[in-house]
């Protein structure tokens, strides 16, 4: 089914009575009822979510859980390869897998601007319904507010998840070790070019997409296969540089990588040499890293390798010996370059692109 | 300590230097990362914060939890007896008291303006962290987002709640029973007429406070002196008017309250008069109802008036019998009033006062 058909399943809330979110439909009274009743209960619909009291209990099977939260203010709501609604699913799902947790449920909190079209807010929230479907978590809670026109900006979204944690492996920045390898699931930048080349109007030889899409799948293949997952963490704002740079300055340690084994399709290449931009600060919001114990790290590569999310997985570099000193203490993350010599690769220092998640 | 002493801790983050937000703060790179540690981290900080992981994980004691989601958009932003910051942590431990839960973990998702001022932050931040210790929480994940001057109203705040429920009971509307006794933990409307006074640039002769409060602790009393809570609901947007034709309408039951036994401040209902506005339908952030019942109901108001959330309780009303049938289905609570006649208390319909909370 493609997506104009889905999408031609009629709204429930009739788009002739209510063309518009009104500043009633946050009100906690009977327009914010029907809302619920008639939109999200019906879509996000479990016997969980519709008890409607204040929130929702569940019997988990393990009593070590994860949780973590985003808010979602992309603009525009709508780009290549996804929307606000679907990356408000995979975003707060992927930072569940990166603690090695098992992503279960989701509240989700929409703050609405008033004048909000409806058929936009159904748009998004089937997406958020698909999105969750296919990332196996439910949405069990909820919470709509509105804002007046001009206080907000369409759709802000926030996520909150929680997951179980099935295994005994502690799996952060202190677990990494010299001698580790960092792996990566795909090419970078995708997502934050999607996004720009929306918002400039930059037009793409072949289409560019987004790469927003769910990760516990292939975290969970990884943990249940025993591989030692020293840390993980998904590559979102900041991109590959602030990722590698916070995990190497809280863990201690310097880290090398290998411009020649990170992955860039060439029309996002092209891109970021027309702005100006390090495809290393560019958004992702479907990739990740992990450190692997180097003896691990060929077994890790081919299970990643084999699933959907990991296809265009590879090698980018390590965890050095020793712990930083001098200058390796404030830039803890050295890259050869394809010319042979070696350069600092800083965190994103300010902002790049805003409202890229 | 007095307020304007603690306010008085010089904030971490330098006026100075940084006298109001920018959109790099929100950008993933070294200005958002030195608003985290200096400002969240300090203040927030738990060993399970510390971790700096894009998420946390904790080891609950009971694998049956209840969770719970608010966004928080109140304007102004501080107010009479609270703030948002305040509101945002006692809102989402409220909602989890309802459910029964012992509050524990919260999440803190920001979106803030572009322009918002540092020390408005550092105030709002402080305020939520007094609040957490107060209700006995942590905020052990947060996300920070920012938009553009002009895409939102200063500060938003979502906080996502967990809590374990450690007692065997089904609290909720399919639990209500006809003869069941409705408590209230003291007088109503004060948060909304509070909001409403400062907007409005109305003076009350005597201090006006919000009523907002941390309810776990009362709860947490009734449940483990043994009683059975059939349901529970705080008052927050459309007042107790929405939450009785909620709860009614969700567990097909026929209310009948007693207007003369709840109680509104003097000034409160004199604001009302002014304002032409049912007391009924304004909002509170620190009041509840709680189906109780018959044969115990004597028993939970003695716990609940010598609790300090609780000194005003009373009875206001009861489940009557048999279903609803006719006009009664539509409208299934009655209020008899002070002159002796019922009336019909119907839901909210749209919006009366819009972002009280």
């Amino acid at each position: 089914m493609k997506h104009q058909d889905e999408f031609a399943l009629s709204c429930p809330v009739s788009f002739e009575e209510y063309p518009a979110i009104l500043l009633g439909h946050g009100g906690g009274g009977k327009l914010m009822n029907h809302l619920i009743e008639k939109m999200f209960l019906p879509l996000f619909g479990t016997p969980l979510l519709d008890t409607r009291h204040d929130g929702t209990t569940v019997d988990l099977s393990h009593s070590k859980i994860a949780m973590t939260t985003d808010s979602y203010v992309v603009q525009p709501l709508f780009f290549p390869g996804g929307d606000i609604g679907s990356l408000a699913i995979y975003g707060t799902v992927n930072d569940l897998a990166m603690c090695g947790a098992n992503p279960l449920y989701l509240s989700a909190g929409f703050i609405l601007e008033e004048g909000l079209s409806m058929e936009t807010l159904w748009r998004v929230v089937q997406s958020m319904q698909k999105a969750a479907d296919r990332a196996g978590v439910r949405i069990i809670t909820g919470d709509t507010k509105v804002v007046e026109r001009g206080k907000g900006d369409g759709i802000f979204i926030n996520t909150t998840g929680i997951g179980v944690v099935e295994h005994s492996q502690k799996i952060g920045p202190a677990s990494v070790r010299p001698g580790d390898i960092l792996l990566i699931n795909g090419d970078i930048a995708s997502h934050g070019i999607a996004i720009m080349g929306c918002r400039e109007g930059l037009s793409f030889e072949s289409a560019l997409e987004s790469d927003s899409a769910p990760l516990a799948g292939l975290t969970r293949e990884l943990l249940s296969s025993g591989i030692h997952i020293h840390c993980m963490r998904d590559l979102t704002r900041g991109g590959l540089a602030s990722a590698l740079n916070e995990i190497a300055q809280s863990a201690g340690i310097k880290i090398r990588i290998d411009e020649a084994l990170i992955s860039v399709r060439e029309e996002v290449r092209g891109a970021c040499e027309i702005l100006g931009l390090d495809p290393l600060h560019i958004a992702n919001e479907g990739r990740f890293v992990a450190f692997i114990p180097r003896e691990e790290a060929a077994h890790a590569l081919s299970i990643m390798r084999s699933h959907p999310m990991g296809e265009g997985s590879g090698i980018i570099g390590e965890v050095e010996k020793g712990t930083p000193d001098g200058i390796s203490e404030t830039f803890p993350v050295i890259m050869r370059n394809k010319m042979g010599s070696d350069r600092i690769v800083d965190m994103l220092s300010g902002e790049q692109l805003p409202r890229i998640c």
